[in-house]
């Protein structure tokens, strides 16, 4: 066949295609759900196991305010002294926990790209907290800075197919706590009005905190009527043990009734069993405990089912982000989540190149396309991170976008309809011009039916060729730069000088209206 | 967290490595089917848009022949002229086709190695017919060449997640049609005893080429004992016209009782309507009709279901093959395919990029990911292909036979028991060391369990600058050279001089044993 066919109605098309006001093919929170791994009867006891982990083994390293709160609610301590969740309590509280929650845009964006974590919406989240910044000129990884999160995060500003902020480097040049925090707060809600979500470094910067997000979102309360930013950490350190600051942090945010985000990542072969049931297993377990506790001290408050399993090449014990088997078990947790009718996330997008290669790629593309189809509401850490969570990098964020959008028309499906069928249109053509190029039906679908990609390269060899043999690395350079270049929000706007009054804000007002160094 | 935890175990765990016998974790034949993207309902509305394709509209450009094969049988002529196959024909058809077939290995692979294509067993092939080969060192694209067929052959032959030979290139150098197909079939058998598919130029070499198949497996008779190659081509030119050569190659094969392999490959909003839907419901017909004339010559003959829809950019009307519409129909179709219970094939990892870059990771493992969960029987255009199907790599084939690896990981699934839930391994590990890492339940399950890479990066980032930073695309090449510099099979054996007697073989038979140019 002629795959390179291109008879009759080009101008046309290339007027259609202008018509267009943009990515019509595909938007935020398409639905999942289609790829189940698991059997209902797998899930039946993947359930039943972490219910009797709960039971019997429980978690280590509570707290008295812990034990306070949950002890006399019907949490147990067992012989070895570890906090135990009976089963029928466990049930209890399964059935009564929130099944949604919104996380709202603020500004121009409200309402518009509100995020609706349920059912099997799904999103793409930026996150990671990675520790370097990956430098394309250099190919070398430098400690990733305030700055930094500033520039991620308005270089997202302009990619529709990243819905949420995240804080996806630390500010390795903001030493103390508080400083780094409200810097990092600051740095993402001037950056960008998407919603967002992060991770505090101490409980008693909460306060502070959501005095900020008020300043950002219309002044004292408007955070709490229409909440723009979920946070969370790792309560639990694998196996079974709870992390006092992160068990801190979810105690307060269940206290204000807010979202409670999570991240529980248990290590298959390392921090949990090798075998990909078992670290699941203790993955529910561990994320359920989360999820008692939270309804324990604030009954149906949401709290994001986050069992995010991790694996372990065990030739060498250290974490991989981007195997088969990490699809595999994240896919899996999200059905999991499913099982029990909660708001999910899961960690995908982790690959182990340390550069946007293939390897990158392929990574990238299978743990995203599994998590997608899974159904998970939330799919974290997958703009710009490479090198197994180490580093951040501006041209992978460009990458990602786009290989978002190439996944979320996967999402969108087939429509099937008389009109999308198009019998009769077929019998014209076949018995007609024998080709479809120019006709009606082509011109009113395809702007609708297919997403047009910027940087995925499509020319012809010779013309590749000729064009200086560009990858995809040189090409998302390109574009990342060209944005970085000429995009400078502060999305504070007038609430800025409040702002810089109320806190040690470090970006100073005027280097924020220029590149990084410039 | 400590994600690069070590504690523990290290040497247990190298040397239960070390024991391991190779990949244990994965197999040929790994079933999909757990990722739907369609519903029963839409099937049932594509099958009767298809049915009235089949009835209405017609195909055209048949032969004489041809309607003195299927008229008498039921198909019938419409006011047009084209050849249509009545509704309660394709019904009555459809209720008695083969759902399965093998294609065999040959020597010491036979029986180790057969394809059972049935069900949703998958299993990774190559084809393609590229025109030209990439040159790594030039970063170019040049003609391909009868050696690049026996030097692609001998490299997949030691690539165990490549399970099917193909043509993966023309011998562009061998113009004449007949000595092209017999020095193709020459340099496909004596680079690899896999199973292989492939196409003819003309129905004439069907006869020879089995005559060579014979020599190839142990003497005159032999082939049809145990087919190990099925053929075929593009026996419909869309939109619904018959090519004739491959028509007729269909209609001997048929007669032959062999396995008839097609490949349908409408193009979107080109040579089919610009819906998916109404692209899946043309290439449903067309290859029903395919379907259909092999039954009516010769009930029962087993045919691959080879729907394989593709996708044009309607900025240019080229085919594009790496996008996720491509995924999401090819999953379709597949999907498909096993409505009517019959084998299936579909192309995928077909990626628009001209290298092996981040673009060609993201097309390759998207495509390829979704094919293998919907359970496509042969998912066909896997191995090396790029530059939207033009050329074909050394290094992209070994990337791609990992890329398979991990899918096919993911296919596994997770076997969820008593053994791999682990309660007491938890419950121990917890309440004990805090670690898995040198259990016996982590070195009885580490070489089961995972799929360890050989390509793809997962050292530490100040590792990987400090060794060179290469990418994949360099460690491919290392390990691609490797092998074509050692590994110059000739499994025809003693076999090769009756066959070099009665065919114009035009590899030279020292030169085989060396590398090419050498």
């Amino acid at each position: 066949m002629d795959r390179r066919s291109n008879r009759g109605g080009r101008a046309a098309r290339l007027a259609a295609r202008a018509s267009s006001t943009g990515n019509e093919a595909i938007r935020a929170g398409l639905a999942g759900g289609r790829y189940k791994p698991l059997t209902d009867a797998d899930m039946a006891r993947i359930h039943d196991a972490a219910l009797t982990i709960l039971a019997r083994t429980g978690l280590s390293d509570h707290t008295q305010e812990l034990c306070d709160l949950v002890l006399p609610k019907g949490a147990e301590l067992n012989e070895f002294g570890r906090l135990c969740f009976p089963r029928a309590l466990m049930e209890d509280l399964l059935s009564g926990t929130a099944s949604e929650y919104y996380v709202h845009a603020r500004g121009d964006r409200a309402g518009r790209d509100d995020m609706h974590c349920t059912a099997q919406n799904v999103y793409f989240v930026n996150s990671g907290t990675a520790v370097t910044t990956y430098e394309a000129e250099s190919q070398s990884y430098r400690p990733s800075t305030l700055r930094d999160i500033y520039d991620f995060t308005r270089l997202v500003d302009r990619l529709d197919n990243i819905h949420m902020l995240g804080d996806t480097v630390l500010a390795t040049d903001v030493t103390d706590d508080y400083r780094h925090d409200m810097n990092m707060v600051y740095a993402l809600l001037a950056g960008s009005q998407k919603p967002a979500c992060l991770t505090f470094r101490h409980r008693s910067h909460i306060p502070h905190a959501i005095r900020m997000f008020d300043l950002a979102s219309g002044g004292e309360g408007s955070f709490m009527k229409a909440p723009s930013v979920v946070f969370g950490g790792c309560p639990v350190v694998s196996p079974l043990r709870f992390g006092r600051e992160n068990l801190e942090l979810m105690i307060d945010t269940a206290k204000l009734g807010l979202v409670i985000d999570l991240a529980v990542p248990p290590q298959a072969g390392a921090t949990a069993p090798a075998t990909l049931a078992g670290t699941l297993a203790q993955a529910v377990a561990e994320t359920l405990a989360c999820v008692a506790i939270s309804n324990l001290i604030t009954p149906g408050v949401p709290v994001t089912f986050a069992a995010w399993p991790f694996i372990t090449d065990l030739r060498t014990g250290s974490f991989t982000g981007g195997s088969g088997e990490q699809a595999l078990i994240g896919a899996a947790s999200i059905q999991m989540g499913k099982f029990y009718n909660l708001p999910t996330s899961v960690g995908c997008g982790m690959t182990d190149a340390k550069l946007p290669d293939a390897q990158y790629g392929l990574e990238k593309a299978l743990t995203i396309a599994l998590a997608a189809h899974a159904g998970g509401n939330r799919l974290c850490e997958v703009g710009g991170m490479l090198g197994s969570l180490m580093g951040c990098s501006f041209e992978s964020m460009v990458i990602d976008d786009e290989a978002c959008g190439m996944v979320a028309r996967t999402l969108r499906g087939i429509e099937v309809s008389d009109e999308t069928l198009a019998v009769d249109v077929i019998h014209e053509s076949a018995t007609g011009p024998g080709h479809f190029l120019g006709n009606a039906h082509t011109l009113d679908h395809m702007n609708t039916e297919f997403v047009y990609p910027d940087l995925m390269d499509r020319e012809r060899t010779d013309t590749w060729e000729r064009e200086g043999k560009t990858d995809l690395m040189a090409r998302a350079r390109e574009k990342s730069q060209a944005i970085l270049g000429a995009h400078f929000p502060n999305y504070f706007g007038a609430a800025d000088a409040q702002v810089r009054a109320d806190f040690p804000i470090l970006l100073d007002a005027d280097a924020m209206k220029r590149p990084a160094g410039a």
